[in-house]
Parts: structure tokens; C-alpha cells; sequence
């Protein structure tokens, strides 16, 4: 069992707390119509107010306040029709006391007015004459020029990913290409003397597809990282530590799916002490405690369990992060979840992250179980629950939080 | 008030459940590494077993079971070791009674053995003999050929978006093309002569950029949509009935973001009603009420508020699940969610469904008011949360769930 005495064990907090990367991925411009999910740089400031002009928001007549006090159904204000403002244009007549300017929700408020009374609280009772029945205060019915967004203010905040609604802003604002950080490259190396690509049309015995691979890019492409699949390693002495010293250099990170074996897991933590410095081998996680982490010349590697759902669900918890944080991003944006009640009692050890895959129907979640090395719990799981590391296991009919698959 | 007398108004639950697509969009095979959230467009079999082959699922020994029967620490079995299986290769020798060989985790199990014992319960005490301390009954360390999957069962459902695990199971089948809907094509319509494009360096007085369209063009590509861009079509008569005619023939959703004066919403009545059949003219949604849903030949059409506050709200309501389904998927997948705590009373009317924006702070879910004409407040709101329509308010403490932004 050599390479296996010294195991520096963490636990999943540890890693998530000490296990950073040095760098950050460069930023460069993107127009607005490619920057949804995107980091920013920086907090985007306007480049001018917003609106940038007093705009009513309501259909009705551009007043001065001080006409309309007072006025009530028993006793209207009768105003003088000066004319009407069009949409996207420039008033072309001022609002002198006494008079009114007919106005569309959106228009610009005409020089001398400083209101809009809704059209619901008018009447044209005769031809160039309106009838007011309710009074309007000073700032009615409009926005202010600034009252968006001042000039200078920001529009978007630095380092967290750009979402549809933020996107309309910017667009407002005039802002069409944004400084984002690039996304980070994640290479992909699985290893394996049984591994063979997923295009093998028959397999020879032994032989399995890599099922990793294509499972950790989809994971890489939700964090906003953009996944190169570095291909198969065999279990042959050096082949791991020259193909780690080729992607090395245009990485952001570096994930190793190893062998099933402790033969193949021994090979990669090998290879790994000679290209960078181990900072654990083991975690507390269930499954996924075969995990190592090393610091790589500043570039992060990641070199997960054999079996793909250890994987998975060890990329989903460290992983996952680190590639959001490449980007900029020190908190991940927020994954979908349902609250569930859960089916039976469910035993962890303390100071172990457990990650158990669930079924959820009805309000109920269900755990699945089976041996680790079957794929298709992945994809009859909705999602999956964590059992914190201080807890000792949850109890059945507990309130739990799932964690939906995307 | 012309063409606003005729105004069938609709709830949001009636238009789900009853203004539907007629049509479905083609499907063409995609690789995998393409495929992540597209939804199949059937139920994809397996070609073959998985894992196709008696694997062992630990590192030990292939014995018969029946050797191990009774063994213990005070009266192990001895077994002769006959040879060791190599990963990814067909074992090159059987196991025959009273004999045993090396496994490693992942390989074949040989002819003649029925199980694996662990490498913990065995001992090799002298060369050539394992020694075993526990019993392991037959099927035991393995699984079987089919047990991940059998020849023809489901991979992965049809309909359902492709989550990242999924790639990983379809890789392991040798699956490396999936058949899958074509993204929907959405024309984005925005209308208003007041709205310029969102790259117009400097604003005449009353124009305001296009902010609906690239907040709807990331709501559609977050909905697995293609977002067509169709440009800003001015208030002149015909001009939107004319390009609504250019754009039918290609897209499979047409999203018209209204001017915001009732003459522009009047306007896109008016030529909606020339190119198809106004479903209902009206939506029982706050924000959102003045909405248009309408079948243009088979392709629905969605008229939206001229506010891009209200646009978004109801195209996430009602658009959103329309472009799920046109992709063949009937539930769309979950959005991002939280619980929180409300921090004041919210009123509703009966009937009415009503989208608040909210910020979360500490577990504390506080609306965010302000005329919705403003922008900015949806880049400063974490979600929405949503009054159901049977409801007349939500009390302050009450326990909500805020459905936050991807």
C-alpha cells in the first residue's frame, strides 16, 4: 500500500476555506447580448441618469399642482387644453398657470408643469377645456430624471454572475459591452487502463465508457466554466504526469478522475506530488473520501474518486465553487431547491459531509441507495440532500432541504 | 377608448392551462456534448447492458462463495491464489474450488467465481495462500451485468431538460448523439415610437432605450429558447402588422413588448387581431394586467405591458412555461428558490395573481415598492414571490417563497 500512509485528511468546511485559487481569470469585453451569467469585473456605474428626463407615468394632463388643490367632483378645476406632448419627442408647448398639456404614459413633462393628473380624474366638458375632480401634489404622476438611477450610480455590482432582469438595465442605461471575467478553463483528464471514450461501439470485457467526463463538463458548463475534455490517461507509469504537465499551462483548473482502483488512485497521487504541492488527500465526505486537492503552481487540481456519482458529487460540493470563483465570484449563485420531509432515518459520523441522493414525490423525500458504482441513481435522483458535518444523521419525517439537479 | 371595449380578461392559471401551443418543435440529433438542459424528444433505451459485465466493486479476491461459508477469525478458509484480474481485460484464469483470485475494484469477475471478498477480511500468509475471515455470500463485492441498467430500459426520460448526470449515464451507454426538440424560436417585437435601439450613443428628450428586449432575450435563454431579436417598430399604422407578417413563418413564439400609452397598446390590438386570434385581451396579474395572448396560425403570440418591470413578470409567468412546452418538455424544470420570513402585510385581490419583488436579508423577505416604471428595482430585488390568485393578501411574518433569479 505504498503512497497511502500519508493521508492528510480534510474536512469539506477546510477545503472550502483554505482550498482557494491564487488567481482570478482575466476580464475582457462582451456585448450585452452574450454577457447573461457573466461576471463582471467591476460594478458597472451609468454613464447618465435614468431616465435622464422627467417622464410621466400615467395617461392624463400635465399640470401645476397648485391649479388642481381643491378641486373634488362637487367642485372641479376647469384647466385651458394648451396641447398634447407625443411620445418620444420634445414638448412643444409649456404649461402656464391655468392651462394643461395632454399626456401619454412615458412622455416628457412639459417646461412649467409639475404633474400629471390621471385621465381617470378628468373630462374634456368642452371643446379646449378640461375639468379636474382630483388634486394632484407636486411629483404626481411622474418620475424625477434621476429618481432610476443617478448618473455615476451603479447599475450592476462586480462579481456576481448577470441575470435577464440586470441585462435590461444596461440596455436602459446604454451600456452594450461589459467587462466579465473570462470563463475559467477546466481540463478534464480521466485515467484508467479499463476507461474507453463514450464513441466505442463495443466494448472488449472489462472495458467502461468514461461517463465522468461528459458528467463533469455538463457540471463545469453550470458554473459558467468552460470544460475541456482532456481525454483518457492509461494506468502506465508517467503517462498522468506528462499529460498534467501539458494542460497545466492554459488551465484555471485541473480535475483527475482516477482509476477505481487503489493501483490507479496511488498512480494519480503520484503523478500529482510531481507536478504540485498535495494540500489534502482524503476528505470527509460520503461518498468521495478518496478526494485529493493540490495547489499546482498556483493552478488548483482536483483528483476525484473512481466512481463517477463519488464524482460528481465531490466536483458538486469543491469543485463547483472553485470554478465560480476563477470567475470572480465568491458566492455561487443560488440552486434550485424544494423542502421535503424525509422517508426514513438517515445515520452520518460527525465531522463527515454526507451527500445522499433522494427522490422526491409528494412532499417526501426518499433516499436512494445501492452500491456507489451504479450510475443510474444519478438520473432516477431529483436531487440530493446534505447531512451537515457536525450531525450525527437526520431523523425520518425531518424537514429537509433538497438540492434539484438543474 | 376604441378597441378597448371588447376585453376578455383571463387568469394566469386559466392561460397555463388553456393557452397552449398546438405545435411541438422538430427534433434532430444533437452531440452530446451539446446537449446539456435540451429535452430529448422521446425516452432514449439502452443498446446494451450496463454495466455489461460482473464487476467487482471492491479491491479482494473472486472466490466461490460457498468456500468462504463459516470463516472467522479463529478458523479462517485458506484458498489457493490462482492469479490476479487485470483492469479493463478478460480474466485469464477461472476460479476453481478452493481457490481464489485478485481483484481489483472494476474488474471482471472470473468463470467460476459467484462473489468478492474484501481485501480487509483476507490476509496472504504465506506466498500463494489467502487466508479469509469472513464469509461473503454469492452475488457479494459485485454487481451484476444488468444492474445499472438492462438492454432497452430508459436512459433518460423523453421531455425532461438533460441534467449534467444524465451525460454521464448516456456516455456510459455509448449514447454520443441525442435526439432532441429544436430550441424554440422566440421574435422579440418591441414597439413604441419613444424606444431606440439600446446602442444609441446620446437620447433626444422622451426616448428611452429598448430594456425589454435583452431582459426577455435572457429569460428565453434561460428557458433552453433561441431569442430572435426583431427590432423597434414605430406607432405608424400597419408598421407592426407588417413585420408580425415577416416574422410568423419563422419563429414558433412571437413576444411583442407594447409601447406604454394606451394609444400604443390600442395599436398592437389592433394589427395582433389582423395576423391572428386574440385570446384574451387582459390578465389577471399585478404587475401586468394590460397583457395580449393571441394564436397567430398555430404560432401564440404574447403581447406584453409597455413597462419592462411588468414585461418580464408576466413573460416569466406565462411565457416561460410556453417556451418549456414548445420544446417538449410539459414541467418545465425548478427555478432557484428560499424561504423567508415577510417582513409587512401585502394586499391582494381575489382572483388576482400578484408578483412582488423582494429582497432577502438575514431570512427576512422585504418587498420592494416604487413605481413600476422604475427599472432598477429588479437589479436590486434577489426574486419574486408570488400571491396566488385564490388569496387576498399575505400577512407580515408570514413564511414565504421567494422564487430567486438564475
Amino acid at each position: 500500500m505504498t503512497g497511502r500512509e500519508f493521508f492528510t485528511a480534510r474536512t469539506v468546511a477546510e477545503a472550502l476555506a483554505g482550498f482557494r485559487p491564487a488567481h482570478r481569470t482575466s476580464a475582457a469585453d462582451v456585448p450585452l447580448s452574450a454577457a447573461l451569467h457573466r461576471v463582471p469585473a467591476g460594478a458597472v456605474p451609468a454613464p447618465a441618469a435614468l431616465p435622464g428626463f422627467v417622464r410621466s407615468t400615467v395617461d392624463g394632463f400635465a399640470v401645476r399642482a397648485a391649479d388642481t388643490y381643491g378641486a373634488s367632483d362637487g367642485l372641479p378645476s376647469y384647466l385651458d387644453l394648451l396641447g398634447a406632448v407625443r411620445m418620444g419627442a420634445a414638448p412643444a408647448v409649456a404649461v402656464r398657470p391655468g392651462g394643461c398639456v395632454a399626456m401619454p404614459t412615458g412622455g416628457v413633462l412639459p417646461d412649467g408643469a409639475d404633474a400629471v393628473v390621471m385621465v381617470e380624474y378628468t373630462a374634456e366638458t368642452m371643446p379646449g377645456t378640461i375639468e379636474v375632480t382630483r388634486p394632484v401634489a407636486p411629483g404626481g404622476g411622474v418620475v424625477r430624471a434621476d429618481e432610476d438611477v443617478a448618473a455615476g450610480a451603479e447599475l450592476v455590482p462586480g462579481g456576481r454572475p448577470l441575470r435577464a432582469p440586470d441585462l435590461g438595465l444596461l440596455a436602459a442605461a446604454g451600456v452594450t459591452t461589459v467587462s466579465v471575467h473570462a470563463r475559467p478553463r477546466v481540463a478534464i483528464i480521466s485515467t484508467g487502463d479499463e476507461v474507453v471514450p463514450p464513441d466505442t461501439a463495443s466494448l472488449a470485457p472489462g472495458q467502461v465508457r468514461d461517463a465522468t467526463a461528459s458528467a463533469l463538463a455538463g457540471l463545469v458548463a453550470d458554473a459558467g466554466g468552460e470544460p475541456v475534455v482532456a481525454g483518457i490517461v492509461d494506468d502506465e507509469p508517467g503517462a498522468l504526469k506528462n499529460r498534467l504537465a501539458e494542460v497545466l499551462p492554459s488551465a484555471d483548473l485541473v480535475v483527475v478522475s482516477a482509476g477505481s482502483s487503489v493501483g490507479a488512485r496511488d498512480e494519480t497521487a503520484g503523478a500529482v506530488a510531481a507536478v504540485g504541492d498535495i494540500w489534502c488527500h482524503g476528505l470527509a465526505i460520503k461518498p468521495g473520501k478518496p478526494t485529493l486537492l493540490a495547489d499546482c503552481g498556483g493552478t488548483p487540481l482536483i483528483g476525484l474518486p473512481g466512481n463517477p456519482l463519488s464524482a460528481l458529487v465531490v466536483f458538486g460540493q469543491v469543485g463547483v465553487p472553485l470554478v465560480w470563483r476563477l470567475a470572480g465570484c465568491d458566492s455561487p449563485p443560488p440552486s434550485p431547491g424544494v423542502r421535503a420531509r424525509l422517508s426514513r432515518d438517515l445515520a452520518s459520523a460527525a465531522g463527515r459531509l454526507d451527500v445522499v441522493q433522494v427522490r422526491v414525490r409528494d412532499g417526501v423525500a426518499e433516499p436512494l441507495f445501492g452500491p456507489s458504482a451504479l450510475l443510474s441513481v444519478l438520473t432516477r435522483a431529483d436531487g440530493y440532500l446534505v447531512v451537515p458535518e457536525p450531525a450525527t444523521g437526520l431523523d425520518a419525517g425531518s424537514d429537509v432541504e433538497v438540492v434539484l439537479y438543474p
